[in-house]
């Protein structure tokens, strides 16, 4: 297996993917194929030990920026090592491609470098969701601001097989995320989703309200790129600041101190279920190969973690599992473009 | 000062809606009207100490019910204390209307029996959304599911009018919630809308991400009330999957149980903050008097907040500082029915 991974993506340069490549070598018996700044990507890779015949570089001379418009910098910059390995993944060089670079570049280049499943109107951003009771799969996780029924359907079908195949949830409950329990509720869009998605042999088990959501009571959580992008971050923000203000606590006073030194140990667990660098990446579902975006701000053990994600997609045969589900499903070719949000 | 109250609302009955009466009349120099079954709040009353001329009962002999479907109950239900209370708004009789009653019922009996304030095409529900900082106000948090820019602006004034007078924030802040920061990121409602807001004389300082809302950066989160609605469920799960995931930490063994326990008092004033009775009510703004929507499973220190903002809400005139700063936005009178969510 040769998994791609683009060095110069993210925050935090090839230092941290580079190291993040380094440690996922412990976690798989395959190749990695690092895109980037040949100079920098060496410099790097000099810290560590490890078995060079592993670790290829493929070097590239450009870079895609944050503020770079997506469309435009996938054809302006060829040589990005965002490109280059996109590339690779269309010509079957490599099995699966993890990058935490542009979000919107990352979707429009696959797009147009490696193209859609044939079926699939809109490809998906498909987050892991740390839940209580472990994890659950948001999609669409802002891909895809404006969506139609048709879209809501794929991201139930990949999100589905995805928490199976990559998580290992048997027979995965899918909701439709929404404004209350009762299938009148919500916009018109998901009136609608909610009667199609009753037709499927999936195994849906109807609305779920914002206050669910994170008790992991369903498996898939279906929305639309804006819902879902809310949800995930608003998330992230509401737990982040629960943290903060918790230590404040912590901190007020001398028993306050005392507390929380015996509560340590203890509460580093609980840190752990809150932390994004367990999961690592998120796959752009319903792309011709395997593309996994990675936290713009991932640190090595999030790279780490993206990587093993991809590889255990890679093992399972995810890409082909969804050309399989989508089969059958009616087409509508006209809607090619997806948004590019995030 | 007068305020009407819906003593069979919520499902905590006569008991809890009587008992966060009574203990309102500390904080405030009016008269309460109870609206509902006579037998049973003068029952609920004679366990309290009160000065009997600071309540009255109006008896009624119906109650809408939370399964009932929003309209057809306000017109078949003509002696509900909801639509009691509703005409007595209507009339004059009272100043403002607390009820924790059916969410769907409130609204379409506020808009069938109090009407519209002119200007307003749709009342929206405005929520004190708690922060780290404070608070914010989010609306709409439910009332409209399908939204209009027109209908976002009339929020953004709403919700900017109530952080100012109820809450005491001077030129509030005003954020449109979006998923990036760029006034070109989300659906073509969210790009025009952006565009539209630039123009008001409001505060308005740009779009918020789900990650920002709860860290109290802006003072007025505008949001239609699909998106509304999740982020203040949302909000409320994720804080309460900390909480409990917490505390499941803290019993795990004996130095966890010392540490919590020496960390106790701090952990109160904590756990106030992330306390939803301490706001108690959501006004439906936008309604031709002050309406208050108390939350379902309010206890008696939630009804005596919901009381203690209506009346700053009486105290600050805002129905009437609604009327003055819609006068001159141009009204689409044909949008007057809301949707019924929440």
């Amino acid at each position: 297996m040769k998994i791609g991974f683009d060095a110069m993506g993210g925050d935090h340069g090839p230092l941290e993917t580079v190291k993040g490549a380094v440690e996922a070598l412990d976690m798989f018996d395959g190749e990695l194929i690092l895109y980037g700044d040949i100079v920098q990507i060496e410099n790097e890779l000099k810290k560590y030990n490890y078995k060079a015949e592993r670790i290829s570089i493929v070097p590239t001379t450009e870079v895609i920026e944050n503020d770079d418009k997506p469309v435009k910098a996938i054809k302006s910059k060829p040589d990005a090592s965002m490109v280059v390995g996109l590339k690779a993944l269309r010509k079957g060089d490599i099995d699966a491609f993890v990058s935490a670079g542009n979000t919107g570049a990352l979707l429009a280049g696959s797009l147009l470098k490696v193209g859609r499943i044939k079926g699939i109107s809109r490809p998906a951003l498909t987050t892991i969701y740390p839940t209580m009771n472990g994890a659950s799969v948001l999609v669409d996780a802002g891909a895809n601001a404006e969506c139609k029924p048709r879209n809501l359907i794929e991201f139930a079908y990949m999100g589905s097989l995805y928490a199976e195949k990559v998580i290992g949830i048997e027979n995965p409950k899918v909701a439709l995320v929404n404004i209350g329990a009762e299938e009148t509720k919500g916009t018109p869009l998901y009136i609608e989703t909610h009667q199609l998605l009753k037709q499927t042999e999936l195994n849906f088990v109807g609305n779920v309200e914002g206050r669910d959501v994170p008790s992991g009571k369903v498996d898939v959580i279906v929305a639309d790129g804006f819902t879902g992008n809310i949800i995930l971050k608003l998330t992230e923000g509401v737990a982040m600041s629960i943290v903060s203000g918790l230590k404040v606590q912590i901190m007020k006073n001398f028993v306050g101190k005392l507390g929380g030194l015996l509560l340590k140990k203890n509460l580093s667990a609980f840190k752990k279920m809150l932390d994004y660098t367990e999961y690592g990446g998120a796959p752009l579902l319903g792309i011709n190969g395997l593309v996994v975006k990675a936290h713009g701000s991932s640190n090595a053990k999030a790279f780490k973690n993206a990587i093993k994600y991809a590889q255990i997609g890679v093992k399972t045969d995810l890409v082909e599992a969804i050309r399989k589900a989508v089969t059958g499903l009616q087409t509508e070719e006209k809607e090619a473009e997806a948004d590019t949000e995030l």
